[in-house]
């Protein structure tokens, strides 16, 4: 197994060094769910403003979380991410939002954490906009879907 | 149905107007899990040192987080809260970690953001220190448990 | 003439001291304007999306921004606001968004600050959103309306 | 006329993705005005170390606000800026500041909000120090002077 | 001895409660020393304006990462100060820089940390500002003079 | 003697431009202490999990701080650190806590204010978590131990 890349020789926190990597283009894709009961997300749907401002507000909420990434996990090195993205989908079912983001950067390592912590708190500001409605909610199933260089 | 009460009568964003309500001391807890894969979590259960500082970094990550959710969360109201804990199990079936978050604030509003926000991001923290190791890892079931005045 | 409040006796820069203020419920009303070219500013009217978003977007981050007060005027104290507002009015004419924005705070201090921040950096947002499209606009009369204790 | 550089083909708000372009030494130029009554203004000039310590104080927030510009504006991209200066300037009327801005950077795209940043927030902490002794001031004419590539 | 405030019973970082403590106003008050070769130290002197401009953005520096130590110091409560003044004193000897910051809350906690971060980061804009200068400085004897409720 | 490299000509404060330096990979390294009663270092050194969190706390905290280097200190440029790892050592005389930083980064310009506020917040951390067993506490002896091209 590999050793923790986070960990020192006397598993002590540490940022990995990335001094010696180079610079390539990196692009992360992370999704995550917000289950609401389905009268919420009919309110959501249906009031169009309500609709169009709920997930406009968490889309900045997503992309400025992006920008905070390492400011918020200890050991993500900072990055001057060169896009994000943070795309909403009611599948039919009509119980949760599927929250998609994107990111991308010119760097020595990944914005994997970038597009998750967008996901996550995209996903927080939906569960702020709608908790005085719903006392149900849960955000989940917080993944990556794809890390590549292009 | 109650109306959204983040949208004002245009339907547009809008931070709740608490100046008339009167201080409370108020409690939430909130949990969440992470799932890795068995091998990754034995790793951080039997390297001692490392365990301690996975889910160290992620405690003080979470804790530092719930102190910053009023600048994530657009329509949070900022808050000085007055404790916040972070806790990690492991359940027997050792395959994911359950993180609990417990904030406390005196205040005119409610602290579940707080909790919640300190959860999500210790869940980060914890798939950022383990992403060398696993690509299987998932963050679910972000829930709020209790929110209570104390 | 009154002295600087925000300068001791030897001309060098301090922070007012409110430790003997009682706390009052304080709001504030600011505004300011961005004219635009009436080519940009019938953009953002007549594309009902783009235009619920480049507002939306501002409104959010002149509400954060309201937030963060404390943090960007040096001498400014921080306060936990009790409500902001930003507001957006587009006059016959056509050339222009004017910006409105209301803060509201239980404290030993006011929140003129916080109204005029959420003012500029609303501006800033709509001037950042439209910048590819005209290079003329302009930032401009950001004043106080109203100061009051409620 | 152009499309909106910032939404997407929905209408949604987007950072506008610069992974494929090069970076480049940028300069931007950035000029406001605030406006003070004539005794305000005087008091700045004649009693030397207040004035000193009132345009140093909006100087520093000015810079450390282009520092922040990507944080505060959601779809800025976070630039790690060479170099910023903040010039004051009073005109012989004695009836305003003029405040200059110039931000630099090597990167894939401009720094125009950086410089404006800069000089609205330099104008809000002169309000803010002047605020005791003036309730007429107007921040006025915030305007890029130039974009170049250097 | 007593057991550690800010450890719970399985000896992990937690953040002490307050919340049933009782609001008083409180002060803090802390020193420390930047030591300067005389002849950096005689360029801060002589050179009024650098002098100035070197002590002036120390200070606001001092001020500004008071109001931030809640950000910087994980386990310390989120404060909104009520006062901070940061002062400079350069003793006949000519080699070093004394500086004292003063810290005011009302609020549940003190403000010792608050005034010792004060004092820590005007030192260490010192060193920034003085570096180009001088390669021996070194900062030193950080205390708390005073703690006590007002 | 050099003049100081971030006053213009005018003496005001002002970020270097190093919009023409080429980029390197650079590497600071600077240490610092943080004295304490032998009593209080003993309950460190002795409750194994107390140390663990105690040190593992400030070692973010620390690490941390290295990144927000820019924030803080007014005229710093804002870099993206490669790495940063914060040590610890108790030497046995039993009485302090020697901390120190190591940073790295690719940029045009050094690293040595991120390492020394790296070991400043570390110390500040530590002091915080031990001032309810401890009155006495000195951080003292901040140094740059090194600065070089790597």
């Amino acid at each position: 197994m590999k050793s923790f890349s986070h960990l020192n020789a006397r598993g002590e926190a540490n940022m990995v060094d990335v001094s010696a990597k180079r610079p390539a283009s990196r692009q992360a894709v992370a999704r995550g769910e917000i289950l609401l009961r389905p009268a919420t997300l009919a309110a959501v749907k249906t009031n169009k403003t309500a609709k169009g401002n709920v997930l406009a507000t968490a889309r900045v909420a997503g992309i400025l979380a992006a920008k905070k990434t390492g400011e918020l996990i200890p050991l993500c090195h900072p990055l001057n991410i060169a896009h994000c993205a943070v795309e909403f989908e009611i599948p039919p079912a009509g119980d949760r939002v599927v929250i998609t983001a994107t990111a991308r950067v010119r760097a020595a390592t990944g914005v994997e954490m970038e597009a998750l912590t967008a996901v996550a708190v995209a996903a927080l500001t939906i569960y702020d906009m709608c908790k005085g409605l719903d006392k149900t909610m849960r955000i989940t199933n917080i993944v990556l879907l794809s890390k590549t260089k292009i």
